[in-house]
């Protein structure tokens, strides 16, 4: 249009365009993750052009086969890029051209720019989130396994980072993997709402040459069709969508890594990370360090917060390398039994101590004060709360007698916690049977 | 436990607990709304006790009338608070001891504060979404019922704020209520996630009392029971999914609110706001300002990224007023017919003459560029694309003839946008029938 | 002005403004906070308008002793708010007109609600900042006479929470004080630039009416002037600061807190919490939670990313409530000096071993890998790093001799680390006199 | 060491260590930013050595040597990574000893690599907060220019994107420019922070071995020394601050090129920009998208919310594309001086009229509500606010007299706000010269 008046104001520039800002409006470094669908939607709406009388079926079949070349030539690495192609789209496009000639002009007939940006990017998403699934469920089913397999042993449940009440380590383990269970269902409703075809949206508009979006629908699998062509064109929902769940995965993961860094330490020493998950100092010899779950942690900050199609991508493949991490940590994790063991102390029991005497009568908030009051006993006198004589107790409640003494086994106060949930061994299997069966129903 | 020693290095405060640390421990400001939950989770789980044997029958009627009455007090507004109560919990079971004396005690047994907390926001929670969910309908069907009596009027549909192509003002109308129907549908699915029991869960190792979650799930209409009691007391991803909800949601109001201001002001004067949603400046008396519009705009940025339980109150009643709000607004609003007539210009045509080629069998990115040197050459002579006499458009391309006067019909126009999503009357039409058939699904 | 048509698609509400609006559109509930600034700000606009000769003296007596009574009501909490005071400008107006009758009118002359607005935020977050200035200033004193009293004591300094070097107590300390000293700095700019006055500067164009804008600084007592009408009233760089400001210092303070939580887990134990600043829990009678700590690190989350005017004043009531519980934790901390003893081991002098060997000419990543060797053969041998044999270090290196039992020395170990920032005592004592400095500059 | 013991339960990686783990580790992608400052700061440290006695002067010049060999092959594009080399301070390192053998393994004797990392981003930011403020200055000086050039032309100001009051269309770019310098004012006082030798701060401890961090100041030309090393080495507070300033930055920018956008519509038609910074649609050939201002409000979202060092190189780029397209922008921005004369109608006058009737006596809240009755009696009479007859404003107030006329002239009306700060010609000219002599200081 109108030729650029010269600048009024002095300036940097001399030129029709700023290059600057050229460079600036290009997408073509990240947007290259789109090639192969980028020339699936293009086939597709030249199928659709074909059936709305646009082009022949010879002028379709010589675009079909020009981006079957244009594929072959991404997918061997010998594509090369023009300075001026700004993105995927026009790459391709001025590709075909130098192919197979004019015809290729006849491609674009009906289709904006936002519309193949958009079925692109959905096709994208859609093959990326079934990669992601899967991955989960593996991570998810290695930690059923683990748990299963390691369902005996004790260790302190933590809250606050206090010894709270003794529990299994399994119960621990699928606390993290119910989790994520929830994470692989909200995933399948993305990508529910990702799967919807926007092709044939045009600008704002719609699309007035008679192209079949069902036809359209059905060459590319997807499961619906966009209902309002202003809507399908602009609106990134399922992006937000997709970056919320890598978020709240990303917490999950994290926390999960949180937990095993402090129980790797020196002072808990309860577990040891592989050596294929740790790394040196580069001063100071002795150190090991978690960096595999710390990265998981640090990685969460870099997911959060993201907005935009560049965050799809980066995001995608921080997923997929941190859940593959993750796997690789908890198939290779070292538990320390015996510390496990000992970390156990008899002051995790006042709680049961309590139940001991609700279960003789006692109001619960009478039982916790007595309880308390024989925690307070033990501290003063520098003994374990289950080396109180049954004397010493019963200064505190007539309601202690002899059996009090089967507080104190551990191995008997977890089978307790039986109700659903809990982390009594019946429950803990119950807990196992629950997410695999969602496992198996996700999957299908 | 252990007195409080000195402090060794002076400080503010002397006495055993630091007030500003009580105060600042203290959530009962925001969570009374919780006390009508707070109730009926208590009656249902001492209905558990019961069955447990932990209460007896008529220890369970006296707690059942006590927090009846407690109920009472607050639907009364006679409930009194304590300045020692710290949150709802705490108040709600001091008032039933007062009420019915030491069998209070026992409705705490087996149960944690985190497990009662957790209980009653998902009650909470689920109530209030269904409010949110029917408000949200409301608007959605008033917007479809406006669509449907204004499909005849066209007007300008912008990109980039340019005018682009003519559409109905329905259409515009759509493409808001159909993001707004993706916002019921995934308010559905968090709403499933809520409503998940997890009582019965204790501080961590779950509840060792034989009480029956089934119980508890039946009692309170919970859909499931939560899987892992450590995930169950700590987890709050069904908080996290509402916020995100939220600010979905917002960010569609939020840009619906954009455009209406925008189609208010003298410049495009398309619409004008019913004065019960504008508002006058205390200082330039001619001025009329949208504000209820701006509200809804500003509130979103009150929306995004709050995180906390606290959130879930204050975005839950700003959602609840912004969702009245946008219903009062595009009932009331007033559009001026002429003015959208008027507003749509041949240029915005420059597509449909591309097609006309594309018809006549040149290739797309040929046509485009043609039609690109007729804008220039109208806009070079001074007049209107459709001034161009045919001559002159023959210089461009031999392919135009006489027909091309039928492209400069606005009404024709839309018409070819018949593909399922567009902006033809059918294809409207389709759009209303979808979104009334996924509200009647949704609401079912 | 036109009164409303009739809705034209149904709805909720019938009458002229919509009640929820009206609501919605009220911010009377959180500026109240204002009260005392808005009517310091209109008695100095008074005196402008005064001077301009827009108010008589007997009408600006009039205004001053009527905006006095006004305050007085405040102050003694006998204010009655109507039902349609929408803010606190127009309530403490109203009110004026009630007291004083006409005249009141005239305060507004040239002033827009948006001028009155911004001044009236200004004054009062010029005075919330110095407080909060005193209150991080008394909260690093705090530390810093902890640092210089404790400086004997060592412990381990951690890195990945892994044991890393031998460092003083009061290394540890200093290190938080020194970001805290930074913040403190930081919130001196940032009232700088709140120190501006915008007065005068109308809604948009500016103030006509010969308000003498330096009269108004100077009664105000304003460093400064806004230069741009539009900007001054429009702008909230310094709200958006303050709020960064208070991020950056939570921050800080949660770090603190979370390493603080550690050092008082049961497996840690180097340090206790006062009583004064931990509770209880009401299921497990043993519990004793660092509840002021966790507070701390989860307000960080209810500060950041806010950004309204409401949120300046929640989060300056957070701050100053964290600012205080800060410094009441660090006062009454006990310290366990036998258990920092007790955590310093061999193997974190790996490095120092490494030294020893530079000294002795090897280069640095010779000896990183030599000291490296020593570690990995004590661990397989099960012995402390110590106990090596001079025979079996020479296998490693010939470098090593009889004086490498001086490296196993902690106290000689840190008394190394002089060069300035580090943690021998010189250094540490450097570090105390430069934070007392700063402290020293900012209070003037 | 100990090597890794079989995984327990598969997974899908054999061997020492996992290569996602490995990759996911690497920072080289991002970090070769750094190859300049990582040299620099390593030439100094090493002088740092050699006074300290631990490298002699023979040594020094073969690493200061091998040092400028290394960055000469980075200038000369002739550097080779190699797969293991994981960030840009190990690749310098393993390059050094290719070049110069074993002596480059004294290089890092008593630095540990947090310490060199964080020295070296200071550098790289020091280096590039210059070369931003040069450009934000550069716009600034562009903005101001302009404005002084166009003093004379006025157009509508608007609020709520409702027209007030007429102002100068340089009072509008004085807004932006003012609000410009703040943020060139907060730049410095960010590069201040940035402006601190970490160096010698060892890994936490400090450094051992005698180097002089005065030493390393001078050479590196810090402002001062940080002052503890547990805090040098992990706090980042400068690069939030940094990403803190470009958020609120591209806020302003961001703004500005939200009003460009809408004075560039087809409705507004104020202004329209260069070719050079629009561009046209794939699909509509009329279109003329003003992407420059778009990109611009984009990239906003971009910057805000990043926390990471990668972040930093990447919000650079962003800010100092930003900055210049912002200044072509302005620079060849063409005005529409008949519209904007144009959108000026007598109803902003509105105000003006109501201070007539003050500066007649008449209290403003009821000259206001005078004018107001002026405006409504216009609109129902259907004509403009100044074709009000004097009779029928004296049927309003009988203070209207014939010298109401004077009122009507858009220049009168801007000349009124002669305040400082206002939009009369006296006051942009004193805003000039304030906003120069700001920029004046700032480069100095």
């Amino acid at each position: 249009m109108a030729s650029e008046s010269g600048k009024l104001w002095g300036g940097r520039f001399v030129g029709t365009v700023d290059p600057i800002m050229e460079k600036f409006n290009s997408s073509i470094t990240y947007d290259q993750h789109l090639w192969e669908v980028d020339v699936q939607g293009s086939k597709a709406y030249s199928r659709g052009l074909e059936k709305a009388g646009l082009l022949t079926k010879t002028e379709m079949d010589q675009i079909l086969q020009g981006l079957d070349k244009v594929a072959e030539e991404w997918a061997q690495g010998t594509f090369k890029l023009n300075p001026n192609d700004e993105d995927i789209h026009t790459a391709n496009e001025r590709r075909l051209k130098e192919l197979i000639g004019e015809t290729a002009g006849k491609l674009h007939t009906g289709r904006s720019r936002n519309d193949q940006v958009v079925t692109d990017l959905r096709l994208w998403m859609r093959q990326n989130c079934s990669t992601l699934s899967a991955l989960l469920r593996e991570l998810i089913r290695t930690m059923v396994d683990r748990a299963e397999a390691e369902r005996d042993i004790l260790f302190p449940g933590y809250t606050h980072l206090q010894r709270a009440q003794p529990i299994r380590w399994s119960h621990w383990i699928l606390s993290h993997a119910v989790a994520l269970t929830r994470d692989s269902e909200r995933l399948l409703e993305v990508q529910k709402r990702i799967n919807v075809l926007p092709l044939g949206s045009g600008a704002i508009a719609g699309n007035p040459l008679g192209v079949d979006r069902e036809l359209l629908r059905a060459e590319l699998n997807f499961g619906a069709i966009t209902l309002n062509s202003m809507d399908a064109t602009s609106e990134r929902d399922f992006v937000a969508e997709f970056l919320f769940w890598a978020s709240l995965c990303m917490t999950h993961l994290s926390r999960m890594a949180e937990d095993l860094i402090l129980y790797g330490t020196k002072e808990f020493n309860l577990v040891q990370l592989s050596d294929a998950y740790s790394t040196g100092s580069s001063l100071m010899p002795q150190k090991k360090n978690p960096d595999s779950l710390e990265l998981i942690r640090s990685k969460a900050g870099r997911v959060f917060g993201r907005e935009d199609k560049e965050a799809v991508f980066e995001v995608s493949n921080t997923m997929s390398a941190v859940l593959q991490v993750a796997t690789g940590v908890i198939s290779t994790l070292q538990i320390h039994r015996e510390n496990m063991a000992r970390a156990l102390s008899p002051d995790m029991l006042a709680t049961d101590l309590a139940y001991y005497l609700v279960r003789k009568g006692m109001p619960f908030r009478q039982a916790h004060e007595a309880s308390g009051k024989a925690v307070f006993m033990a501290e003063t006198k520098g003994v374990a709360l289950n080396q109180l004589s049954l004397q010493e107790l019963q200064t505190i409640s007539p309601l202690f007698s002899g059996d009090v003494s089967h507080v104190w086994d551990y191995g008997h106060s977890v089978e307790q916690y039986a109700a659903l949930g809990g982390t009594a061994r019946s429950s803990v299997d119950w807990q196992i049977g629950q997410v695999r069966a969602l496992l198996g129903a996700q999957q299908a």
